[in-house]
């Protein structure tokens, strides 16, 4: 069960009635956050979560409209009184950020982890997260991330008699783990069946449409996609600035086979995003344009 | 005319419904704003005042509440096509923090002229601003502002008869101009009466109590101070972590013979400031629990 909310959805600028675009993730009782403008934190507080259990921060780039609010963040992180160790991910050059950032933060009771992502693409297994960033296309070096929540194949009780295996181990090779005893192995794929389908959400801002958008994002659940202008005669603009129309996003959406895409980013200039819902839908019928904390809980399949 | 906005009310961190404390002027076309924390900007467009026209920016001190929304007000106020410079006071190291802060806003279309304050108290007369900044006793050098916007004395038009002053120059000599043709000079004070009230307010946060508070804020007409707790007993804490209780503040205003108190920098743990309102005003009966955007216009006293 993966709780997701986009605890914003302003680019640019923070304004009254909408909070600069981030995501946050709930999983298994360790939170993480994809980007951090100003305010990010009244977001969150606003919907009723937690700061003190984010484990994982994960940057975009290092734009003021996704960073502004760190410093904050870990203020309030530190007087929440969190001790654990925090990991950040993001583009080449993180870290010095951070630092400079944390000019007005410089005591935090806890450590930071940094993982700099410098290849086009790279895995990371954090906290039961599949976490991939991937490279964007906007005017800065920028990331996309996929969130994959992996499911185990189905547990087969005929199997787990069938080797033998004694009851009390029989959770724990559900849960992937090898167990070794008395010289006897056993594995989880002597009592799992095929790999099921998990859950994958991809988010994706700042960027210019391109191929590796639509090969990361393939079949998610939940594709979140900068929309920075609804009119379609801002394309000329949305080229300009590396960023996307509403409909070069459910385009995306398209290609990319997603089950729900949400827009995002919206410019100031677009006062009312939803009026151009209609016309997006032809392009790609599964979209909406939510509101600030738009939330959804992610099952897995029962069927399967 | 002197318009003051109280932008937020919160001390520590933003809340929902509650902005970083910080104080907005706007006086002959020139805005000044005191403090700068995460969410300020919103504030300022929630007021439907200008981030644009903001051309001294003074903060008290280094604590992320009061200038953690300072690189993305900067941003915004580039983006607002502002070119005219900007002047920003504050203790020493502050050219030092914002260049750090400015790490997600290396470039803006104006410049920034940084004055810092290493003495006792300074004055400072910037865009008919009479500002005087001055220690106050936190847990790191921190500044008080009270800011003065000064009158000139009455205009005598019969002593510009019995002077022969040309009509043309009559207002010009009323502005405090002092006036040079044909080898006579004329100087204000031929025309002017005695000076009269001005306009003045001062801005107090974060401090223990201290005379320096008293002698500045002398005969203000609005004085903002931090009170960081409502209920009595919290002494004990205000004066480890070098706050004031809203009595101490009261005494302040008391002492210092205000006009009126507006208390502010409420701890995230007073849930209903108003609430302690009866008993503040044992202490000083003119003190106000204001809400965030509480605004005065103060104006020249018309018997004068």
């Amino acid at each position: 069960m993966l709780d997701v909310c986009l605890l914003g959805t302003s680019g640019m600028m923070p304004l009254p009635n909408r909070f600069l675009t981030s995501l946050m993730f709930r999983y298994n009782g360790s939170s993480m956050l994809i980007d951090c403008g100003e305010g990010t934190q009244v977001s969150i507080r606003m919907k009723g979560w937690s700061v003190h259990d984010i484990d994982i921060i994960c940057i975009t780039h290092f734009h003021g409209d996704h960073v502004s609010g760190l410093p904050g963040l870990l203020l309030s992180m530190g007087n929440s009184n969190r001790t654990e160790p925090v990991i950040m991910v993001g583009p080449k050059g993180l870290e010095k950020i951070v630092s400079h950032l944390r000019v007005i933060a410089p005591e935090l009771p806890f450590d930071i982890k940094f993982i700099e992502i410098s290849k086009e693409s790279e895995e990371l297994i954090l906290n039961g997260y599949r976490i991939n960033a991937f490279k964007l296309n906007h005017n800065v070096p920028c990331l996309g991330y996929s969130v994959d929540i992996d499911r185990n194949g189905r547990f087969m009780p005929e199997k787990a008699l069938e080797y033998n295996i004694p009851q009390k181990y029989w959770s724990r090779l559900q849960k992937g783990e090898t167990i070794e005893e008395d010289g006897v192995t056993f594995t989880p794929d002597m009592v799992l069946g095929g790999p099921r389908k998990g859950i994958k959400v991809t988010y994706c801002t700042d960027t210019r449409p391109v191929d590796n958008i639509v090969e990361h994002a393939m079949n998610s659940d939940l594709f979140i996609c900068e929309g920075m202008y609804g009119e379609k005669d801002m394309i000329g603009k949305a080229r300009e600035h590396k960023h996307m129309t509403f409909y070069e996003a459910a385009t995306m959406a398209k290609r990319a086979n997603v089950s729900q895409l949400w827009l995002t980013h919206f410019s100031p200039s677009v006062i009312k995003p939803e009026s151009y819902l209609e016309e997006v839908k032809k392009e790609f019928s599964n979209t909406v344009i939510p509101k600030d904390r738009r939330s959804v809980v992610l099952e897995f399949d029962k069927n399967e």
